[in-house]
């Protein structure tokens, strides 16, 4: 049989996350972020799917380098305004048995002894089905409203957030004894203190001497997710990543980056399955492929140019109002221009790339790769995307909400189940559990399961 | 007619709260605090009751006065364990459409740039229901962990208090201009940034240049909660609260107390009415007085005496584990312990209290008042509660969860709305509409609204 295919649902509390100015649609329904009823019924249509997930991105901080101004981003709802994720989980929690819960956090937004407390919460509010996507970086506009004059450098960044790790997984793993709370009403014992440990952290940016203020959760520590890019980013997401979240605009690209995320996580002695990677991805659904096409070309009339500029120009550092919009950047110094420009050469050799026809292309979806055509269409390239790459599955962000997911759950499951590479069934037990196959807990060979007592 | 009579549920998310060692009791349910069915089962329960809100306490630490070690806390539950209490709330507002939810924070527990966009997620989320509970300091396990050395001194910490709330309502009231919000598609403008505005903040503990990351919420700045009890913490709650939660033990001391507040407010340029004063308290209700008799003395042998002066220790800073249980107190130095020895012997002026007594006293309901009969006799108590003292109304206690407030929607609530003074039907409209039966943002007279643009 074909290797399975697994589907997480990426969105964000805002109303606009990587298709810009698409909120102009008429069906889109991204308006409706601050209304419960809305996630609720995200929450149900995924299930309905079978999606492993939904996982919900945030930045904290505006996307204010184009145009160095905040202005572009609200006037295209780019990511801007923002709520925070976290609150979304418990309403989709009780309305649901099996969907997983990712939630983005950045090591900076807050201090690892109440974090850690937090994510426990949402494990035992879910039954075990959190996920934790790390960010160790955010928004420049971000650090200066936390009072920070600027970001840490970058390698001073892995080192906070590989201590923050050590703090968590030291609370989370090796504070409470499994069989601490007894509940034990004829010994008058609630939980046995001998059994709970205090964790005498003392390290460069955090202390930390006491235990950890949650009995042990389904999961203990949340299902991690982590999207590292760099090399230091690398060793850390194959350090302490369960999920990889990449964003490759071709097989080609994604096939190295598989390979070389897995013999990095053997480097850190974990097995190469230890990982399970899922490629950001975008797809256009209708019945028939000519359908597909006209939907696509509908939801191309309603990009924002500005918008995906504004969304650019704050992934890469560099303002793209100053370009001439029919220039293109070879010739840019900026390494993140560069490796942008790289990208979509290698997505389409074919082409130069102007900065207007880089605002296009990540007009829908933002910088991954968007698949149109009808459900066998889809489900082909979906296939062979898997097959040539080694990558687990997809990380889809919508066009429109909830259409975008709502279409996956109508038309394109049923084609892949068809075709034996998607799930029929739940498997029980935690998110853990339902992704991996194997126990709710860290595996042993995770680098955390060293602080497990 | 008599005076309203306001009811909001007290709880926590955690297995033990203010009667320590029922957990032990074979009808409290508290253990199922992880399980969101308990929290939306409770909210249906509550809503059914009419009451006002449910306000959940918490605490960022462990109770390690007593005995110098937190060992009695865990085998009491006293408090720990111990989990977020934010994340109950949009599970319990999606089950209901009027109950209002107030939440504990310390303004020593996160960032308030952060900490102001979670509020307005809330208020979001739950269609303008949220209540902030504002604490100004908290355990010193919990500041050790955090990893300040010491907690700030008394008038310092309130000095941060004020600013951090400056920082709050100048994101709540000063950042976004109604109407800032267009989702016009026609002109491509989804906020428009002439209408959002940075707040400049640059103050002694914080600097916040930028604007609120979130739309404003249908009350914009939470109902503010307040419990202050120092001459200091009374000019706070003046200034800053609207709901003011006093746990006097007599109709004697809360009458002082009440007056003494209102006078405050009316200081602050307030009227007196623009808080609503709610006094803690437990009651125990059965069809009759002797069935309510026999239950409360079955309670009380369910209270763990270890439980009751581990969290008497833990507020009033004194180790009681370091006392003759049949000591009395009146020559213990201590402001703390005097004035509880004080309400203590005003409560029951004709005895002379005991470690051991004062164990007892507190073992049902903390260090609130216990009401116990029928629905007549508890509801002839609060009559005369309410208008002797000019209070509101009461932040209940449960002894048993969620027997206790079962127990008051189904005997209580009844008999009040026979009397004529407890509503009928919720009020429309926001949590702050419901309670003032005026604006649903903050009132013109307060504090906050001086922030407004």
């Amino acid at each position: 049989m074909s290797k399975e295919i697994r589907l997480n649902a990426f969105t964000i509390n805002s109303p606009g996350h990587l298709s810009a100015g698409l909120w102009r649609h008429p069906e889109d329904q991204s308006h409706r972020y601050t209304d419960l009823r809305y996630w609720v019924e995200l929450a149900s249509t995924l299930e309905r799917g079978l999606f492993d997930g939904v996982f919900i991105a945030d930045v904290l901080g505006v996307y204010d380098v184009y145009g160095r101004s905040p202005d572009a981003a609200l006037l295209n709802a780019a990511q801007v305004p923002i709520n925070d994720p976290l609150q979304l989980v418990s309403a989709m929690a009780a309305a649901t048995r099996h969907l997983g819960f990712g939630v983005t956090a950045s090591v900076s937004f807050e201090h690892p002894y109440p974090f850690a407390r937090r994510m426990s919460t949402a494990d035992h509010l879910s039954g075990g089905r959190i996920g934790w996507n790390i960010v160790t970086s955010y928004l420049e506009s971000g650090a200066r409203n936390l009072g920070q004059a600027a970001q840490l450098t970058h390698n001073n960044r892995y080192e906070l957030a590989d201590e923050y790790l050590e703090v968590c997984y030291k609370l989370w793993e090796g504070s409470w004894e499994r069989g601490a709370v007894k509940r034990d009403a004829e010994r008058s014992m609630y939980v046995d203190p001998r059994q709970v440990h205090e964790i005498g952290h003392e390290g460069k940016f955090f202390t930390v001497p006491g235990f950890h203020l949650s009995e042990p959760s389904p999961q203990r520590t949340p299902v991690l997710f982590q999207a590292g890019a760099s090399a230091r980013g690398k060793q850390f997401a194959a350090r302490h990543g369960e999920c990889i979240f990449v964003a490759a605009p071709t097989r080609a690209i994604l096939r190295s980056q598989v390979a070389s995320l897995r013999a990095e996580t053997v480097r850190q002695g974990r097995r190469a399955d230890d990982i399970l990677v899922f490629n950001q991805i975008t797809v256009v659904l209708a019945p028939t492929d000519g359908e597909a096409r006209a939907k696509f070309d509908d939801y191309r009339r309603h990009i924002s140019r500005d918008g995906s500029l504004t969304l650019m120009s704050g992934w890469t550092g560099i303002d793209l109002s100053g370009f001439d919009p029919e220039q293109t950047l070879e010739h840019v110094e900026s390494n993140a221009i560069q490796s942008a420009v790289e990208a979509f050469t290698t997505a389409d050799p074919g082409r130069t790339w102007t900065v207007n026809e880089i605002a296009d292309y990540c007009g829908i979806g933002g910088d991954g790769p968007v698949i149109v055509g009808s459900p066998a269409t889809v489900a082909d390239a979906l296939q062979a995307w898997i097959e040539e790459t080694d990558a687990d599955g997809f990380n889809i962000a919508a066009v429109v909400n909830p259409g975008s997911f709502t279409d996956i759950t109508d038309l394109l499951v049923p084609e892949l189940q068809r075709r034996g590479v998607y799930k029929r069934a739940y498997r029980e037990g935690t998110l853990r559990e339902k992704l991996f196959g194997r126990e709710a807990g860290l595996a042993e060979s995770h680098y955390g399961s060293r602080f497990r007592i």
